[in-house]
């Protein structure tokens, strides 16, 4: 079962704008050395998650508080993977698993840190990309902060940015599962109608058509509530233009200020004070204890019964990763991005 | 008793940067006319607060969340005051008493509303314009939010902008009494030696001078745990490179966006996401149940006991009034800024 070549992403250099396949990182073959040790598994990875987040690991990161990833080394994130060797009795050859492994075809896993089973993955009618989406991190994500920094009650108004994204797809269904009016944004035309269309959002705009904070007005004139911030930039300065009294921001991302050296100066933070805002960011590390019985019961039961749709943008081979992922960071991905690297 | 003549403060005009004496305030004399009714009070003013957040009420408030002041009305703020006719009995004649008043001579308080009374006040140790300073509003101010969004933890590094001011240096001095590292900035060389000196914080800088990111850094090399914002753009955008992970800013003011059409636009504001930090405003009426017990209590007792000190920057005249204003946005006063309207 086991092979001699493995196929990595690896990391080559610090980008400063957008990464470039070739230049700051590529895939490479490279000799397979499989020598587990006593709990240590072998994966073939089956789904790659990509997500905005790895961008802010692409830095040099010695004076920082976060880890980067590190230069000459494969990139890594979530992952689906089967068991094909194994020194792990919780880990027989045959289980498929998820959590952290490289941007490659082969991992090994010291000690199966950090993997987790999925219970009757050959037989379940949930797709094994889901366990990276919105069963995984950027469901637990969605779920987390709408809930703990939101605090959302029926009635209130939220805006998401990226809506149409991994994580804004699941918030503005859950938002409106709790009875909010939900506006959101989105890259495309396409984007919108899903939103409006398939998510049943109340409104929505194509953010590259016409004048932000124009169109959020139209969409939101009674104000916004919550902003779930996936963006930064100029969606945030045209969000807090629009926010009421003790709104709540959930910053979960800034996608925009992600790979530019000119970053956008927002001009209106004053808001902030003058309406009493709460603006909070987080990593769902720091909720997953709270909420994850929560997320994996509601949403589980809620995908199972079709009452939660959510799509997925699929690359297919490890080859097409780092396009995948320069093109996620530029928005063309539609859904959630993951990379089918192989079939179980 | 009764007076014919009322001199006030007459709001003429929005401005759109630095208010102008003579323009859009100014004082005036007119007939005062006196007719209380049950429960009215006639008030002489002995002392009125001058604070920031009076500029964000010279503005048309029309589709605004928050009253403004109007036009052709006298300004209004915090106020201590003699009791000089009543039909109150809770309020008789020669009572001293703190609460909204006009910026003027004479104020009629309709139902005695909001007003209180400050017990001994004649025989008191205590100034009597302490009542719209430490113990008053901006003091108020400072322990709350402090406490509720800040919360500090002894070792932990704040950092206050506009730190000799009528919350900051009380903010100071409370943070180093549950022993945090004390870093502040302020506009002259005498409120950094005074912040150096007098309140022993264990760094200060001049933003004025050199570089805020620079100072900022050498001030606090270790990074900073809480930002308590006064002034927001330049200043707020520095403390956001040196926030650690989970950081707390108590958005309290931004004084140097309040009287510009220019206003500073914050480049850095991805750091709320990477280092999951909390950024609140609030106004000190969201705290004062929860706080304003304790507060009363606890800085009393310090402030008789000569525990803290507490600053203040006394115009003397109502005629006075509308420059000490415009020189306290500029950042000339030097501590809490009140005007004494006459002597007890």
């Amino acid at each position: 079962m086991a092979k001699s070549v493995n196929k990595s992403v690896i990391f080559l250099k610090y980008p400063q704008e957008f990464p470039v396949p070739g230049e700051h990182f590529e895939v490479q073959s490279h000799e397979l050395k499989i020598d587990l040790k006593d709990n240590d598994v072998l994966l073939r990875n089956l789904f790659i998650s990509l997500d905005p987040y790895m961008r802010g690991k692409m830095r040099n990161t010695d004076n920082s508080y976060t880890a980067g990833f590190k230069i000459g080394q494969p990139l890594d994130g979530a992952g689906v993977s089967e068991v094909i060797e194994s020194k792990n009795p919780a880990f027989p050859v045959g289980a498929i698993v998820t959590g952290m492994v490289g941007w490659e075809e082969y991992t090994v896993v010291a000690g199966a840190k950090g993997l987790r089973a999925i219970p009757n993955a050959r037989e379940s009618k949930i797709p094994l990309s889901a366990y990276v989406g919105v069963l995984g991190m950027p469901g637990l994500t969605a779920y987390s902060s709408l809930k703990i920094i939101g605090q959302p009650k029926a009635g209130e108004t939220i805006f998401i940015s990226a809506a149409s994204g991994a994580v804004g797809q699941l918030v503005g269904q859950i938002a409106k599962r709790l009875d909010l009016r939900v506006v959101g944004s989105a890259g495309s035309d396409d984007k919108v109608e899903y939103l409006l269309k398939e998510l049943k959002f109340d409104a929505a705009f194509n953010y590259k058509k016409g004048n932000i904070l124009e169109s959020l007005r139209a969409a939101a004139p009674e104000g916004v509530d919550i902003y779930y911030e996936n963006v930064g930039g100029e969606t945030l300065e045209a969000a807090l233009e629009v926010m009421k009294l003790h709104g709540r921001i959930i910053a979960c991302g800034m996608i925009s200020q992600y790979n530019t050296q000119n970053p956008y100066g927002v001009k209106n933070l004053v808001n902030i004070v003058g309406k009493r805002i709460t603006m909070r960011g987080f990593i769902v590390s720091d909720f997953a204890a709270e909420s994850g019985a929560d997320f994996a019961r509601d949403v589980g039961s809620w995908l199972v019964n079709g009452e939660i749709i959510y799509k997925e943008d699929i690359a297919v081979g490890i080859d097409n990763a780092p396009t995948a992922f320069v093109g996620m960071l530029q928005g063309k991905n539609f859904g959630k991005q993951v990379v089918k690297i192989a079939d179980l």
